[in-house]
């Protein structure tokens, strides 16, 4: 069911220092800062060869990260993302087996424009997971990392 | 200077548990459980498309992810690894900048048989990172999965 690891999302406390340590340090490409108001973050995305680390930082009074970075001042991995090809039979299959959807259970629209649900970390490992769903031409040529 | 991600590290507190979710709940490709005792873990390895998750549990009195299962019982991402093609030049470079590696700052031979450091999570946003050197051809073809 699942496909790529779309990315990695750290949450982190300076989002220019993160990125620079990304650039300049790891000599990874990174892009600038991008405000994504409608989800409640910043966000740099650090392209690799074979994914993507998304550089998470709180955006306006409600966001989903703020908690996560009381709780971890330092920053810390804040969820994985993977892709799969049908979202509804996914979320189908989590209820079914008695994993949690986080929310209504229903798909939103996620950072990428793409359909999205959250896993209840509780469920998998103490790991919050993703799954966005991609058309399935993405999920055939499986290497090609996404603009 | 960093090449693919190499793998996802979630340190669980039930190896079998965490490998059937994988393979049965998740559809991906899951290998048996493998005992590397000179690390002090079990590991399974979790195959995607792109890169893989490995699921670790302690082996032995000694375990590196004791520790941290006794401070998250629910388990929780570990680390990161990333791929270089030079491991000497980049501790090199790390040191020069300030950030930390790990023990003594020497490359230890790690759980796949190459050369290894990791680096102070303080110094990256509360993630652990284990750089590994990989031989320069496998950076170049980039999108393979190692075997």
């Amino acid at each position: 069911m699942i496909g790529r690891l779309n990315h990695v999302a750290i949450a982190v406390p300076d989002l220019d220092k993160a990125a620079s340590r990304y650039r300049d340090l790891m000599g990874a490409k990174v892009s600038s800062v991008m405000e994504l108001k409608e989800h409640g973050v910043s966000v740099v995305f650090v392209e690799l060869e074979n994914t993507k680390i998304e550089l998470l930082h709180p955006l306006g009074g409600n966001s989903p990260v703020a908690g996560f970075l009381a709780k971890n001042p330092k920053g810390g991995t804040h969820h994985l993302c993977f892709e799969v090809s049908d979202l509804r039979s996914a979320v189908a299959k989590m209820i079914q087996s008695g994993a949690r959807v986080l929310g209504d259970g229903k798909t939103k629209i996620g950072a990428h424009g793409l359909p999205v649900v959250f896993l209840h970390p509780k469920d998998f490992d103490g790991v919050l997971i993703e799954l966005e769903e991609v058309a399935k031409t993405d999920l055939d040529e499986g290497s090609q990392v996404d603009p």
